[in-house]
């Protein structure tokens, strides 16, 4: 197996995200991987800054998460949200005990003028996690989700409505301001870098964000690192979360190739390489035809061994 | 037993203050205790709000309160610290799983723009307490502590440093703009407002805050109501918390003449009744002196009955 020299970028929502960025870890040596995390989905909830990618993909990284449930931490108890409750509070976001220790701390951190990105990297460190997980910025950007009932806050829509709304479009509010996290602008001028990785996550709501923040999709396009992305549908359905329904009420065929439509719209010369599950094999030809290379290889992860063996193929594609 | 009429006042600290406030709701009818509660000793944690004073009165009367412990709630559970001091976060603030709940709706509310008066009439509700309870005020108050360690935060000092440093003095940061809680100011104005009672607490980091803030002790005393104040000292000692031992620092005698002093050398002519337990009887010549009607009668609250016979008592003396 051929592995990059240089460092590595990973673009990564949640969960999807979280599971190739975990075989990327295993695969590449220590200080190599790179992951830019999505903070459209961050909120502010009960006086708290939530960052649910950042910490779904430092809970992954350190063996803390919840892997059957898919989110949160594993052995998680939940006092607060009980007496929450009881004091007739706000409970549709599901607050574990233990995470809401990472949620105070990154509080209490933030309110002594601490940025994001140092939070970020301190947590981190507290969680034992070596790899450097960056926000995408350290500036607010929040994704509002327009449906049928107007406009929601993403985790209104994602986790209060249970993704039930009927999607017509997003808007990253702050988006048009706020800058690329400072490391990650550094990393795109390092002539090393060896490429980067679009993880499975959601196109529309995890790595839109990423790419239009600060132009960060130019600035990649300029730098001609190889970049390969995953598609995160497989034979017509998200493996995770609402990408498959948002696309259908989106008006976008619900596949691997109305995924690499998207990206070859919004970001035209980006990708490189577009990585397809076995079962989408037949529709190679027709993304091949939007310009990148189409590999076809197994990318759905159950195992640690399969997270393995999809970020190994994925290095070896940069 | 003569019950006055109108409204009455108390001005409270903590755990001394509280249980006199308990006492005072068990004698009153319902809606005639006003509650003014201290929020010098608020402080910014972990991101959140924490008002001790405040959530100590309505833990103490909606029957919640840790007794044994003197602070926080009965039946409390500890799993969020835990986790914090697993991250190597600030945990000398206990902060109970239950207590955290009020914490979190508290500043959850105060993020969507509430007054900390709305949040707390609202927390009372919650809780089931009937009672009026307000912040002394809407704007921030801090209690600093000058001492031989420099100038700590209230909670600094109380907490953390557990009241070891020699006090110097004290400062409260912002009172010169903050203003008294509208409806304090109202009730002031109200011609059948009864009386104030100055409950039991610590004189310079529970009582002074209140009656400095806007001139509040010379609005009492314009309005000519009867103020009684209960000695928080009695034959020497502070029943609750440091007031002694800062009287000892600032060179002041550590008796209930003292703390009389005290009050009459800050607020000339505000106190018409002190309250003074049994064991001070013999200083009772010298508190007349200051020109203040003395009153001598168990001061010390262990039971229930024993809080009920002093509330009735100061409510007799109104």
């Amino acid at each position: 197996m051929t592995m990059p020299a240089g460092p590595v970028l990973a673009l990564s929502g949640g969960v999807g995200g979280a599971k190739l960025c975990l075989g990327l870890s295993d695969c590449l040596p220590a200080g190599r991987l790179h992951i830019a995390c999505n903070t459209g989905d961050d909120f502010q909830h009960l006086g708290l800054t939530i960052c649910p990618d950042i910490d779904t993909v430092l809970y992954t990284l350190s063996g803390r998460s919840n892997v059957a449930q898919g989110w949160g931490l594993a052995g998680e108890t939940w006092q607060v949200m009980e007496a929450l409750q009881g004091l007739g509070g706000d409970t549709w976001f599901r607050l574990g005990d233990r995470d809401l220790a990472t949620h105070l701390w990154r509080a209490g951190e933030l309110a002594r003028g601490a940025t994001l990105s140092a939070v970020t990297a301190a947590l981190a460190g507290r969680l034992g996690v070596s790899v450097r997980v960056y926000p995408m910025s350290d500036e607010a950007v929040r994704t509002r989700v327009r449906c049928d009932q107007g406009e929601l806050a993403f985790q209104e829509y994602f986790v209060r409505e249970q993704c039930r709304p009927q999607v017509e479009g997003f808007y990253f509010d702050g988006i048009g301001s706020a800058l690329l996290q400072p490391d990650l602008a550094e990393l795109c001028r390092d002539p090393a870098l060896a490429g980067v990785i679009i993880c499975p996550s959601n196109p529309f709501v995890s790595v839109d964000p990423i790419l239009q923040l600060d132009n960060f999709w130019q600035t990649l396009r300029q730098s001609q690192v190889p970049v390969v992305a995953v598609a995160p549908i497989v034979a017509g359905q998200a493996l995770k979360g609402p990408a498959a329904k948002m696309m259908a009420e989106l008006g976008l065929p619900v596949t691997a190739l109305g995924v690499a439509e998207h990206y070859a719209a919004g970001y035209p010369g980006l990708i490189t390489t577009f990585v397809i599950d076995g079962s989408d094999a037949a529709l190679s030809a027709s993304i091949a035809a939007l310009g990148m290379e189409v590999k076809v290889m197994p990318t759905i992860m159950r195992e640690r061994a399969d997270k393995q063996a999809l970020a190994a193929a994925c290095l070896e594609l940069l």
